[in-house]
């Protein structure tokens, strides 16, 4: 019979029999010359194409040819209609974004400003949005005055060498224009929204005018024209919102840690020798380091999540669809998603309610359920909630220090608001894998092929990307559709875990934020041992 | 900037400028030694890549990776709600298909039974389903007697040399079963549907009780041990139908010949030494030849209608999701469907009615609109109805005899149905063409890749299969959400077309029946350019 592997349909398997396989992710952790040759190779024809197998063999990438799944093919997730969640607003996908950021607000506990806020001088602390609304509605600041604040630290960062920006697409004068405008609405008292005067930065995949993204390459921009809003772009602006320049990223987002010879990679502000994690690295470390409240970040294998974890920041990737990814980079993907960075719960919510809205064509096809955020303003809302947690993948980190202090958490999430965690499976981990490598991956070289005669076939990429597009290419059609057969399996499995528990719970990321090596800075490297961890929960 | 090629947005080009490109396919028409060269050559590591690169150069199928297609893609085809149509009959999906096929019972115009009918010797004329039914009603014959002529038939064709089998796997045993029940329901004044006794041929890739399918190989049914009934072939059975045996197809339906070396080659009833068309070559041949009134084919890219075609029968190539295709091959497919082929529209009809039902998944993310059936009982029912014509694409044929045939029909339908021919432009049909031949094409390999060490790495397969395996291997998971966008654009071009009119009309395929090469019989051929004429509209 081959080597053929026959799945058992989804709704069959045996969940006791099922044991944790961690992604096996092999690949030499190479920088400078051997990394360069590394990178000629695995693009070289035959020999390439040998490696490449033999890579994809060690990481057990080989099996989707040889594997007969049972399920059909699900292109994108689809989800049956969900029952509305306890002690949950509804919002409405269809109002202005403005009073839909407002309508959030009213979910949100009491503010009371902090006391430090009027003191010039005080302990560095992150000002939340609702700390900029307010001193701006008392007059202690304008945005105006913030904006040059905040340029004058961006253009102080810019002289660094090495380079480790924050935004590579950065116009003052813009900015200055933004603030100016929202100052004006301030002075007449017609401020916009809660984020009227919010200074936010957008990654360089969303289009946001007048900036032409660049998505961390140094060519794209020059064979594009398109300087346009992305629609959630757009839904900021109509918000008041000051949108701060386009934020460093791992380039065309084919990374997990952040680093960009092209630019220079940006630092995490915690400690400035380390990763800020990727792709999204500029949003994370630009509201990690209280430059500004929030950014938007792109995520479609953890390119919000991770560097928010490795920032100690908030990041949030919503539902597929519930955002419109329109006049971002990849606005086909059929896993990414557009999501707030914040340096709080509560700004993640306001920021979401401004963005959320599904495309036109998405509401036909996927049918979102109805938007909702949770009621903070009623102090009980966890109490019913129950915790899935698969202790061997939660435990499954680089450090004891992870688990244990995700655990502490789980722990008062328990004992002060009555969680009740409830041990969990998630089986066929290692299938999802490489089942979302796949999809995820085809759609960033689907967005890149048309470019490939631009990009000197491949020749302009850093030797990273150039080494992930010769990985990505090697996948069939054929191998696109198993992937799609696994998806519909995985969203099988995950619809069984949800009757039983209402959020799974993991750590972030497999690991804290990695040291850069020195020699990373110029040419890149490349990790996928790393990558992997990052990417494995 | 390259050789990249932009596309317009599809609601944006200009229909005036469009210009009607063939699709262009070239190759070798090869049989014998040079055939089977051909065949290892382009699968041989580097210099069949060179070749297929040629060959998709040639075919101008290269260009999706230098495209930038600015519609999303669409992954199976998806209709926004269509409005009812009028002079229709609404039936429901979830009746019983006794009671369903009863119904279209009631859209056929009166019957009344030939005077030919009775006589034990007259003129050859296809018998219809209503024929049958009268028969056995008015007692004039059994489904019993009629096994037995079939039988005897059926087994008097298999000692042709070379085998020309139109069915590939025959159990007569089985069939007597079957018939002898109906004649006990006749006798009991039972039967169970206007269907009961009448019998059907099943494409062999088409599951179907006792049988394992072969898909026309002689080595799948060794290695799988599937034997049960698919959704379709379940609703027949379930309305009385004597299910004849599993009818000779193209090798795992590859080719629009019927070409089979491994069971020999179904004729055309029509002229021994010509082809049927195919991959349904069986399910036609065996209607046409009046052995039986109707046979279920599937169609992904013309194995319906091309063989009905070039057997002057009726194949119908329903909306996809409109049948369920549970339980066939390739019943992940996003192209194909499972129709009938009859004798007459009518009996096409009752066929459909009795198998169509959209599967509980399709339901939900297709949303299909009610199925229905024109009422045939109202004899105006042509009188608003207007048909698109694109008169260079409908030109675009083989021999003038077969525009000027279909241009007459169009001729009475003016004339005496009062029809209305509006010209129409279909843009963009050469890229329609690849985006085709990508997406079914990946869902037949996708079908096979299980298998592929058990089909001995693909040394099972007849040559004609292997080079076009070689050639539907070459295409990238990139190429695949290519097409998908490509897919999104044809879709958006057709649900303009049909806001100008009801019906696209053209020739069904662009050539009659080629005859067989004597040589082709034994190692098969390739004949692409026959195969792109027969595709082609």
């Amino acid at each position: 019979m081959g080597k053929k592997r026959v799945m058992v349909p989804a709704e069959s398997l045996d969940l006791s029999a099922v044991k944790y396989e961690p992604p096996v992710v092999q690949g030499p952790h190479l920088t400078g010359f051997l990394f360069k040759l590394f990178a000629k190779l695995v693009e070289a024809p035959v020999i390439g194409s040998l490696m490449i197998s033999s890579m994809k063999k060690q990481m057990k990438m080989d099996f989707l040819k040889m594997t007969e799944v049972p399920e059909s093919p699900m292109f994108r997730p689809e989800f049956p209609p969900q029952e509305p969640e306890p002690n949950v607003v509804l919002l409405d996908e269809d109002c202005k974004p403005e009073d839909r950021t407002d309508f959030a607000l009213k979910c949100l506990p009491d503010y009371s400003p902090p006391s430090s806020l009027n003191r010039e001088h005080s302990a560095f602390r992150y000002w939340k949005i609702r700390d900029y609304a307010y001193a701006y509605r008392s007059k202690l600041v304008t945005p105006a005055t913030v904006a040059e604040r905040i340029i004058a630290i961006i253009e102080e960062l810019s002289q660094r060498n090495p380079p480790a920006p924050l935004l590579i697409s950065f116009d003052a004068e813009d900015v200055r224009k933004q603030a100016a405008a929202s100052t004006k609405r301030f002075e007449e008292g017609k401020p916009l929204s809660v984020l009227d005067g919010i200074f936010i930065a957008i990654k360089d995949d969303i289009g946001c005018y007048p900036y032409i993204s660049k998505v961390g390459t140094r060519w794209l921009h020059k064979v594009s024209s398109d300087n346009g809003d992305a629609a959630c772009v757009s839904k900021l602006r109509s918000c008041g919102v000051v949108l701060l320049g386009k934020a460093n990223m791992h380039e065309v987002r084919m990374g997990a840690s952040g680093n960009n010879p092209n630019y220079g990679t940006a630092r995490n502000p915690h400690d400035l020798d380390r990763y800020t994690g990727g792709s999204s690295s500029g949003s994370a470390a630009i509201v990690a380091s209280g430059l500004c409240p929030a950014a938007l970040g792109t995520d479609a294998g953890g390119s919000v999540r991770i560097p928010s974890s490795l920032c100690g920041v908030v990041g949030l990737k919503s539902t597929f669809g519930r955002t419109d990814i329109g006049g971002s980079f990849c606005d086909f993907s059929t896993v990414e998603i557009i999501g707030p960075i914040t340096s709080t719960v509560e700004d993640a919510m306001l920021v979401y309610a401004a963005i959320l809205g599904a495309s036109p064509a998405d509401r036909i096809c996927l049918q979102p359920s109805v938007p909702c955020l949770p009621n903070l303003q009623n102090s009980d809302i966890f109490g019913p909630v129950r915790l899935g947690k698969y202790t061997t993948w939660f435990n499954d980190v680089h450090s004891t220090d992870i688990s244990d202090t995700c655990e502490d958490i789980l722990s008062q999430l328990s004992k002060i608001h009555g969680c009740e965690v409830v041990e969990i499976v998630i089986p066929e981990l290692l299938e999802m894998h490489t089942a979302h490598v796949v999809a995820m991956g085809t759609d960033m070289i689907h967005s890149l092929d048309p470019y490939w005669e631009d990009s000197g076939k491949g020749a302009k990429f850093t030797y990273d990307t150039r080494i992930n597009i010769a990985l990505l290419k090697s996948f069939s059609a054929s191998d696109y559709v198993a992937a799609q057969c696994l998806r519909r399996r995985m969203m099988h499995h995950h619809m069984d875990i949800f009757k039983k528990v209402d959020v799974i719970v993991s750590p972030t990321t497999g690991m804290t934020a990695p040291e850069i090596p020195p020699s990373a800075l110029t040419s890149g490297e490349t990790n996928l041992p790393v990558t992997a961890e990052n990417e494995k929960l």
